[in-house]
């Protein structure tokens, strides 16, 4: 009786974590899905308008829009194709008490635009699959592949559902892996997407990148602006100064 | 007469520099052209073959081509469009006694395959004029002017020209502005030139890529990697260890 937090039923193999600021909770599953990084970092990447419609797509367990909570007062939404994880998704929302804050759709990000209608959202993130269908990690359960192979959607489905449902001039942030860069970019640029900001994520100064967050604009002028370097850890193996700050601190956004 | 090196005569504002490694020495003019740090990190950047042939578009003085006879036993030619700066890089060449080992030509690279034949080349180098043409920077003058604007060829037409040179499996190395990258990419790709490496150069660490440098291969499989940051001066304004050593050791390339 010392929270007055409501409690939530977790099914099994779930755990409830902290999302370590603003006092923030999320429930997770090593064996369904449970956020990385990559998530945090696209959360304090996104250029996020003050107020208006925020939509996170490939949202997971919510953990994206449970974050953006504390950058913006915008009405967020999120879009996830499992059933299983909007299950997660919107009890970790009701978790945190953010039911007037966020609200969690069941469907499908290639006809979302059927429902919510075209060009209506000022910003979207995404933290899509990574990898493309080839067979491999044959070891992983469908959860864990949906969220990490192009099975549900492939990358050009992804940009095609962000065009569709951002409005000209909105915002489209995703994160994803430099190896696709160029997939990335020309898929970008065919759908009228423009890469405006790109930030590379290396897990050591010394190391080659491991993730890119790009900031496209919907009809954007060309023209990218490369971000310093965001490096995860120092030399003697602790965080830097900057991820220490994003995991653990009270900043609103990445430099 | 403590050097065997043959005199060359100078032209009007021109002056004779040290290159700095290897004893090389380069012919330049602040008022018709002087190579940049942008061509010495390529010519360090650039995977080159042990023989075979390289070639150098927009190749200016000939600075790159003549600090690549220090990374490789190929042939190396350079093609460039101005009489003026054809007749700077051939005295060069004469002047580091490199005649039998770099040759330059003078013309148009939209027309040079039409002289060299198509994928005769292992491996293209280029820092193209960086700058649409907008009408902007009036009081440059033309040798000027064509070395930073793209007045003589435009982007489309350098990576166009790039692949009707380079063999299947060649490579392509360009060092371009940050601002270009989404037009790059998607023009390679375009083009079947595939991106595989690239490296962002930094003035400090926390400041944002000026440079880029950029290795395609023609008809490769698409996936990037994206090298760890190359940042030029450190937090006291001196050079860091791996641009001293560019500029003034004998390492073969960058890591």
């Amino acid at each position: 009786m010392d929270s007055i937090q409501p409690e939530v039923p977790l099914l099994e193999t779930e755990r409830i974590d902290d999302l370590l600021s603003h006092n923030l909770r999320i429930i997770q599953s090593d064996e369904v899905f449970s956020f990385s990084m990559d998530a945090v970092l696209l959360a304090r990447f996104a250029s996020l308008p003050p107020r208006g419609r925020v939509l996170d797509l490939c949202t997971g367990n919510g953990v994206i829009p449970i974050l953006l909570t504390t950058r913006t007062n915008a009405s967020i939404e999120g879009v996830e194709i499992q059933p299983r994880l909007t299950g997660m998704a919107r009890r970790s929302v009701e978790l945190n008490g953010l039911e007037d804050r966020v609200m969690i759709h069941e469907g499908d990000l290639r006809e979302f635009h059927q429902i919510a209608g075209y060009g209506v959202y000022d910003a979207i993130t995404v933290n899509p699959p990574y990898m493309p269908l080839n067979g491999s990690d044959l070891k992983l359960n469908r959860h864990q592949a949906m969220a990490r192979h192009e099975l549900g959607c492939t990358l050009e489905e992804v940009i095609q559902a962000c065009v569709r449902l951002v409005r000209t001039g909105g915002k489209v942030a995703m994160v994803h892996k430099p190896q696709r860069l160029a997939d990335i970019f020309s898929l970008m640029r065919q759908y009228r997407l423009e890469p405006k900001i790109v930030r590379f994520v290396h897990p050591r100064a010394s190391l080659e990148a491991n993730m890119v967050l790009i900031e496209a604009i919907r009809d954007g002028k060309p023209e990218v602006r490369l971000k310093p370097p965001l490096i995860v850890y120092n030399e003697d193996n602790r965080y830097t100064p900057e991820i220490q700050d994003i995991y653990f601190g009270t900043k609103e956004g990445l430099s």
